[in-house]
């Protein structure tokens, strides 16, 4: 019998199960650092200290982000180690920030499957939960990725979750003692507050990254993210190494600071495409559209709904982003719907 | 109207405005830590609490290029996001150590303008201070760049400042405690002392570095430096990203380790020119020319005046800097010109 | 005479005299964070505090390769910098961990030398020692390198160290306070324990990793290693750079990790060879061979001697190691023989 870990099929899922995912991991100020290393992250909150006790907060917390890939790390083996693609994302809730020297460990409910009708692969849901050394929670979503089959099979009984198609606004959680009643605009960098944002709105945010092999390699492994295509040139013809989806998902809302400084927490995950694969040497460019816009019980708190398109090849000028069939057309990468925390 | 920053442009300017950077930023371990990753650092001071505890400081500061790097990076969405070239720099002083922890903000004031006479440009002058969270300053400088008018119009009364050759001997600031008294040259590195060096001695620093685009982006990023041309390949035919003139600062004087590793800390800049672009795959080499020798008032502690200059392309060994038309050859990079600490 | 430093040659080496490295180096969680970006590194001792504190430690104690390359980046311009091979390492010992915000500093004794019969080089022995601010042991370990003559001389006297094989399983240390009784095999990854494995038993570690230039220069700066070949383009016609031999130390094992999650602390270095250089492009993995096990006097602590195997271009299916000639064959990169402590 092998040591090694050749990852759950679909066949290995069952409704209910609690899957513990393996490797805690303490994230303190150097993780802090290499995200502004590998990101163009400038949002204040996460980068000063003064700044974020302003906000009525400690200190400043990790980002948002780096809950996320921490906790979506840990699940790789578990989850992602076989999938074919990964397919969706819902329900997703920041509830505790992660601040320095936190230990983060995470679990994952089975919540659905569904076998594929060529019986060699199927769906699997998962809510996924990370945690702090206290036990509370930092981070809650639904994540669905294709998964193979290591035999065919009979299917087991479909069980799909019915999903929200976002986020409720009393569900978000804005961080215990988080108020923008003293918040300094001109430190933040950007005048615009929750008022100056209209549904409908599109915002350019112009600047484009270029991706590097190096970059995306060691933002993915400092989440302890294990997926192969990651790192392994030999896979693919052409030596290039596919890019984790979140480290466009980080670039794109990093990038997304020039028009919307002042969106500081995100604190809901309501949907999310990896419509293409990335690539290094690939520009990365974002636009993003104000999706609704709603006030929370905390002084001077309010929420914006934001959909964050992130594309490639000159595509932050293409009017659409799929073609007559439905699909994603080539030059997107990321179609990313959440809520983030913005002064009234 | 845009909710990007689409920067500021000649006109713009006024004399005697005080801009205030946005994004403060929390500098900690992290930051050195990459500071050491992405530069050859080998000073013992910037490496070690307990060799900072022999020099009289509570522990190792944060290297004196990354109070700089992080203070210019907080300038550039307002000072150079429009600029043509950043053509010099003058009365940069270092009066407080950067401590991990602190926070950096920083102003610039205006202090001098001149259009050219095409009428599409002009030279911008601000005296930029970064401060740390308890108001102290923590470096001041000089910088003046040459930034796109936005339309064609008429010239402001011209205004150019009066800027000190050197920063005078007098007005070095030792850093409170520093003393070389128990000084211990074996850790450092070197035997060589103050009276060791003699003015229009030359070194050569032997060491030569290739530069990777992961690498300086990385680096630039993590100054949150915003300027485009460092990170966006679609900018030029070549694919090739403009290295940011910071970054070959950093490098050129790590590797001046090797000659100066008791040059411990930079107290202040007198000058400086980035001679010609730096890109990926450049391989840096420099070499550095004492300049001026002075004692202070501390214990033990003398200050060299060293012209530190980085090549490309086996330019170590071209005589001259400078062609007959009184330009930079192509293979200079960098003409620096500092004050540094150094045990008497 | 030149300030710079142009090594030591074989000449300059005596027996029985001790160098004092320069530059100490304090490292904190920075390192740490970097560590985790550069390589895949997934132990959870190493990862955790929390972890690490189920195991009897104060907190999470730096990953042992840490220890190992700061000491050894201290010692190379003193015994590396005109080397022409790193020939091997034997009698390596973990002695303290090292805590985040210790201070590194490092002594080498000269123990061997023996003149090549062709009078232009020699082998010199060290035993190298590494500490901490207290002046307590962090690591020890004797390694000899190939090192050029300035000039054509009469050969010393020549002294062979006699060095153990592998150190006994009666002199490796186990970090005080560490017990695996309440060990959490779940968390850590995976179920095998110290009696699941076998003397002879190979674990292929499945996944492989393809190096980029600024990934291992990064590393390698990290340590404060200076040696030219693996920053500069310049040395080799085809541009490429010389990976230090011990980023694919680390990389071997980090993703040995898969198979091997519960070897959590490396405690001894019995051998090692860097069988054939490693160039950015290569794609590294690895297999482990157990070697020997043993009980310690720690509650619930085994050993286990393991043979870690890096290979490139597909080595990993080719049964063989060493041709005919006994030479290594060109795919294999490392071959290393350590302690690591595991639970019973």
């Amino acid at each position: 019998m092998t040591k090694t870990n050749p990852g759950r099929f679909f066949e290995d899922y069952e409704v209910g199960e609690v899957i513990r995912h393996a490797v805690p991991r303490t994230v303190k100020m150097g993780e802090r650092a290499l995200y502004h290393a590998l990101y163009p992250a400038r949002h204040a909150l996460h980068s000063s200290d003064a700044f974020a006790q302003i906000c009525g907060l400690p200190f400043s917390p990790l980002d948002d982000l780096v809950t996320f890939h921490t906790v979506f790390g840990k699940t790789v083996p578990d989850v992602s180690l076989n999938a074919v693609a990964n397919l969706g994302y819902a329900e997703g809730r920041w509830i505790t920030p992660l601040w320095p020297g936190d230990t983060v460990t995470a679990t994952s409910e089975v919540i659905g499957l569904k076998q594929n009708s060529n019986g060699r692969s199927g769906i699997v849901w998962v809510r996924t939960t990370g945690r702090n050394q206290h036990g509370e929670t930092l981070l809650s979503y639904v994540r669905w990725v294709m998964v193979r089959r290591r035999a065919e099979g009979p299917a087991p009984e479909p069980v799909v979750p019915e999903l929200a198609a976002a986020v409720a606004v009393e569900d978000l959680v804005v961080p215990e003692g988080l108020n923008f009643k003293g918040y300094d605009f001109g430190l933040a960098g950007e005048p615009h507050r929750w008022g100056d944002y209209a549904v409908g709105e599109v915002i350019d945010h112009v600047d484009g990254v270029t991706v590097e092999e190096a970059e995306h390699m060691m933002a993915t492994r400092l989440w302890q993210n294990t997926a192969k295509v990651h790192f392994d040139a030999t896979l693919r013809e052409d030596g290039r190494r596919l890019i984790y989806g979140g480290h466009v998902i980080s670039l794109a809302r990093a990038l997304s600071f020039n028009g919307l400084a002042n969106a500081q927490m995100i604190v809901g995950l309501n949907g999310g495409a990896h419509a293409n694969p990335c690539f290094a040497g690939d520009t990365v460019r974002c636009w993003s559209e104000v999706l609704d816009k709603a006030e929370t019980a905390a002084p001077g708190v309010g929420a914006l709904r934001l959909r964050l398109v992130a594309v490639k090849d000159g595509g932050e000028s293409a009017p659409t982003l799929k073609g007559s069939d439905g699909k994603y057309l080539p030059h997107v990468l990321l179609d990313l719907d959440y809520w983030a925390l913005i002064p009234l």
